[in-house]
């Protein structure tokens, strides 16, 4: 039986704080793009980044770290190197990780990369319609960074997805879908520009690890992670003028959000 | 015949449009100091960024994208590999690409890094003046990533530049000169707090990349893609306290620009 | 005999002018998460930073510049080869330059490298507490980025290793503890704010080695230059609503800061 919208809004209230109170440290492997951002996200929702990708420290980084991402966005040999080490000690010490696999599909040398790490079991992958499909081997691929599918052509394919690995599996677009294969739920909050700022996709697989390294039930801390990501983002558009503004406001609102917040925004199904 | 201010203002004004509607895919290989703003600079105006840098998709991407911006800040070796790559792709696909040649003369591995992409036959180059002379092999190079030479010393040596190439050379300065051998244009808007945030520079080299994927004629386009960013930077300089609001506003600026605002203040000549 | 509070003070307002007169090329070699705060930081000071951090130009870049970062945030190969290149051409030409070891101790590259560079005898060396103490060899390592020791525990230790290099060691914290072995000084101006933006203290890595490139003596400028930034952090905190705006609001505060505000709200003792 899924959980109820009320069960989940509860849940994402209480869970805000619980990563506030216990600021998981999470590793970041990301694109060069986005490290800063996704730092200051972190920060500001009251987390600790720590963005170690080299050989030879990401592996034992890993093993203390509370949660990591794995963001396939500019995978130079070294961070690929650095990925499979962090993916594996993660795993085996059930850290919970987060696989984004940006533009996979489109791209061979990310695409051989994602499969490899697919096969280590991530407990949350994260990615539009579009790399969602890929990544199962449904598609054809070559498409690009931006979905050409809908969320809803990749919803099947997402509860498939997540039965194999076993984890969670996250749909990005206007309403988000999560499943973990057996349980679904619907996320209808957030803003268009969080689409025109750089990372903003990118940042909330960082805050997915952050949620799911405080919570054991990774279905429902991932739901939470959105849900707050989310409506951070509704209240710093009502502030904005544009990206740029949009931006600094997301920062401020993710440290000012309170359980409040969450409670009354929250459009969960 | 160059064309006159009133074609220039024009042109631009409706270039930004198509700018919008098409939102051209912009391939950048750049420096890891200013990809973010890139990226955010890009979004802002209405076309789309992909940071796609690595060998073996540099040249694939380089075959989907409209437009491909190859940045020398900081080539680290893979970088490299994947910059002739992705011109490749581009010269033999005639997708435009712009080359900036960033503190080419003074360090060694980018220079003849510099000497090779250009026998690729860059659609824009695009650099201060000392780069310009550097580049085109008449300065004696060793200063820096400052300009120590004025725009008018660079001028007759851009129109040689593009006519090697057989491209367009923009110089940029408190006055920019644009070239395609044949035609000139000098574009005199701007704010000197586009010079103190970082990336104000490059993120206008990935931009003209965005307005030659639209326009057949690339000169045009790089007159009028200089000229929006430009006058982005008055308006942002109006609101802006300091570098780091500026930087913000900026951003919010290119989002809200609109084609009243190039043909009421273009300065083009 | 150390220098009273009242000269650290009158130094400090003097060294802004000095900074901003002279425009220090400061060269930064430093971790892909802070690389655009880190210019922009230098940028609205008054510097001109460049981030040239691949082999074979590391070091000849090292012989122009006015000062040099170190930052060992995510030190991959290349990096670590450009960093051994420009510390080296830095020492031989008694260029002042800043070593940020930052986590080291509790990773294995990078303690490695740390180790390496100090022997190459760093003008400044700055980092937590846990740092200087793992730096050194007192402690057992293992902690991660964040200190986990207080400034005070080690005291004893920068002393001991400013002794050993010759230059200055700076621990950061609440209150800052800063010698050169033999003076001391403790900077308490500051705002929590700033570590809750990514940078916060790594751009002030690259501050030090500009205040260090205008002044013969460092351990002054040093103190001068934690001072400067942290009042602007001070000023900053004061406008901003959370961590997005105050990081705009310090790039702002860093450009307008005046001598005055520095005589006014010193703290340094």
């Amino acid at each position: 039986m899924s959980p109820t919208p009320a069960d989940h809004t509860a849940f994402a209230a209480q869970a805000l704080s619980r990563v506030r109170d216990r600021s998981p440290l999470v590793q970041c492997l990301t694109n060069s793009v986005v490290t800063g951002f996704t730092a200051n996200v972190l920060l500001a929702l009251g987390a600790s980044p720590a963005m170690v990708d080299i050989p030879g420290e990401a592996g034992p980084f890993a093993r203390v770290a509370s949660g990591v991402l794995v963001n396939l966005g500019t995978p130079h040999a070294e961070q690929r190197s650095a990925m499979v080490e962090a993916a594996r000690a993660a795993t085996s010490d059930d850290t919970p990780w987060v696989l984004d696999p940006v533009a996979v599909g489109a791209l061979p040398v990310r695409t051989a990369l994602a499969r490899e790490l697919l096969e280590l079991r991530p407990t949350i992958v994260r990615g539009n319609a579009s790399e969602i499909i890929a990544l199962a081997g449904a598609g054809g691929g070559g498409r690009g960074v931006d979905s050409s599918d809908g969320v809803e052509a990749a919803e099947e394919t997402a509860q498939r997805l997540a039965g194999s690995t076993g984890g969670v599996v996250a749909v990005s677009g206007p309403v988000d879908f999560l499943t973990d294969g057996v349980r679904t739920a619907r996320v209808a909050n957030g803003d268009a520009l969080l689409t025109r700022v750089t990372g903003g996709g990118c940042a909330l697989g960082a805050v997915m690890a952050a949620y799911a390294a405080v919570d054991e039930d990774r279905f429902a801390a991932t739901v939470a992670a959105v849900t707050a990501y989310t409506i951070a983002a509704e209240l710093a558009a009502k502030k904005a003028a544009g990206p740029g503004s949009f931006a600094v406001e997301f920062l401020d609102a993710l440290a000012a959000l309170r359980e409040s917040d969450i409670a009354e925004r929250a459009s969960v199904s």
